[in-house]
């Protein structure tokens, strides 16, 4: 066995030490969960790699190009790039872009303001007249996969040569840029496919528990609010983004049981007898059957959520009078989400409380209802919550 | 900029040569979405560069070990393998694998036949007693992630000099080979998690699904047998596994919108009206609003069989009278397999009907209720819908 350096371990030359930079870059794409760090990695690599001042990025979403990203050395770009972000353009010769994601060629353009006669599309001045800063030469790559799939657009913009000038790019793409657009091109379509399986689930089980909910409230509304609140009730806890996204996933299911719970009484429109809130209760047991024998931490959440969103932390609740911390975490967050819900919103039984004497209430019921730390968190954001409940679909787009 | 060759160009040195091989290798790796394929792949490039006759890869399934490969280039062992295929070990000391799982460390054998004393694992002889092949020396790497993740486990075995002669891998592993299993297990750790995303999202379905039939019905078993029953006649007509795969997502979500449909008509023990047949047939329509405005095409696909399942290739159907193909395909596969299960399934009003007797109702249907394909492809594979229908979990486990 030949001992051979590879990444990680010195090699003499020159050629050596760029394959193994690639190497490691290679591996520390491939690790990257988050897909804004993956391609901040990606595009301060090739303009490492290329010598360029500023760049930028789009992905390909459907049959379109979203701006991703822009980076730029020499003035703070931050700004303006914000209000670009999912920007889309059409993947047609209209734009510089739109050209190299439809022919899957690269362009080498010497100078953005002089483009050779006959070229099909136009530049866009919109970045350079609000940063005040000059796009002139520019190496546009398509971030192609082994199988010749265009998953995204790398701009490499402004060659600076060693006294800092301005220049061109070379005619002829180094290797190594050509093997990192490979590499790149490869981790985002990894990364545009985990994102995209986690957004249809969320999709599903939204439908689903919507439509579990049809008959009682008819609408996905109330469904998506509980998801948001309660994501943002753990997002304050300070909570880390996987619970917080795993709630998000989870609470929708919550009432899941009431699909066992019969028309004449859940659409009864008078006051209950015992016997049928009995009945009523039951659903949270029946939700926690539907989920249970959990298949991973998600559906587990789930079960927990639906058996236990209407316990109290008086321990005066349903179905088991669990109080306190027995009351598993995500479920005192879905209960206090549940309530102010129920009472900001107008049911067939009832007004909507007004926004204020909601609040009152919620802060009322500290250690009573609800979980002294969550109203906490509920009064920390009180006017998030508020703006959540009041529209933001927070459902993927 | 350095016009340095990378992955696909030739390099001048040894060593850039295995960094380039390494490069182009990971690219590869990055770009397989078939996980034995990758596994394959891996095991082979780690043989390769170790120079091992044999070899074996484990990947973590939760809390153990499960055996996925081995190779062998001096015996045929894929019969011993096929046997040994998702066989479990404890990740802990006393297995060898589980050892290197467990610890995160490799280990190198001279010969595995006389370990040196105090090694708390014991060498599982069962493969070299079915082969007859002797597991001389061996090189056990644990496949890392850069967060130190440990996600599987490569055996390299009895290692060749130019001569072909069984000698012992050196004490030092080759750089190359510790990149490779870098990049092997980040690769592996990525198609697990698709893996495991795409499992979770089936598993969410059939339990939001089964919830919705849970008043007519009352059971998972359907759902479970429609998803298993469509998914074989889209495979036995040779669509593509992802059309495989899509239909048995999709079509578990058939009947979503008997939801909508009063407990008073759903649970009637007598004859329906005409006009409570009127509003069972609404649950197409419904149906297909909760899945309308489809994000994905498995969504997409979910409509169109809630909406269409009921339509006749003789154009009798509901809820739109369709007829042939302009019923979509995946709605005409469904609706073959709803039939079969209702006329194979004991209802509340009726008895169960003899499988021979399903069978014949089913051919007579041929261009009446079913389209014509669907029902040469049930004919074709009649004993594995037999067997599928009579029991097969296939919910993933």
């Amino acid at each position: 066995m030949n001992e051979q350096p590879a990444a990680g371990q010195p090699v003499a030359s020159e050629q050596g030490q760029m394959l193994q930079g690639l190497l490691r870059t290679s591996i520390d794409l491939g690790s990257m969960r988050d897909r804004q760090e993956l391609l901040e990695r990606i595009l301060s690599e090739a303009r490492r790699l290329s010598g360029a001042e500023a760049g930028s990025l789009y992905v390909r979403a459907g049959d379109q190009l979203e701006f991703a990203l822009a980076q730029n050395d020499a003035i703070d770009v931050s700004e303006i790039a914000r209000t670009y972000l999912g920007h889309r353009l059409k993947i047609d010769t209209r734009s510089l872009a739109g050209f190299v994601a439809h022919t899957g060629r690269g362009l080498n353009i010497p100078d953005s303001y002089h483009l050779a006669p006959g070229t099909p599309f136009r530049m866009n001045r919109d970045f350079d007249a609000a940063s005040g800063y000059t796009t002139a030469s520019i190496l546009a790559l398509p971030l192609t996969c082994p199988d010749g799939e265009v998953v995204g657009v790398l701009e490499l913009i402004n060659r600076l040569d060693p006294a800092g000038g301005r220049v061109p790019f070379p005619d002829k793409d180094s290797a190594a840029l050509t093997s990192l657009a490979t590499l790149a091109a490869v981790n985002v379509h990894n990364a545009l496919l985990i994102e995209e399986l986690m957004e249809a689930r969320l999709d599903t089980i939204m439908r689903l528990s919507v439509a579990a909910e049809f008959r009682d409230k008819g609408t996905a509304r109330h469904i998506n609010r509980i998801s948001g609140l309660s994501a943002l009730i753990f997002e304050t806890l300070g909570l880390g983004a996987e619970q917080v996204e795993m709630i998000r996933h989870a609470s929708p299911m919550h009432d899941i049981g009431k699909i066992a719970v019969p028309d004449s009484i859940l659409l009864k429109p008078g006051k209950l007898t015992a016997e049928e809130r009995r009945i009523v209760e039951t659903h949270s047991v029946v939700g926690a059957q539907i989920l249970g024998d959990p298949k991973n931490e998600l559906m587990a959440m789930a079960r927990d959520i639906a058996l236990s969103h209407h316990e109290r932390w008086d321990g005066k609740g349903y179905p088991h009078r669990l109080g306190g911390v027995k009351i598993p975490l995500p479920a005192r967050a879905v209960c206090l989400a549940d309530v102010f819900d129920a009472l900001a919103s107008e049911r067939c039984y009832k007004q909507a409380f007004p926004m204020g004497q909601v609040i009152d209430i919620i802060r009322s019921e500290k250690g009573g209802h609800f979980d002294p730390r969550m109203v906490e968190a509920f009064l920390e954001v009180t006017d998030r919550f508020i703006a959540t409940y009041q529209g933001e679909q927070l459902a993927p787009d």
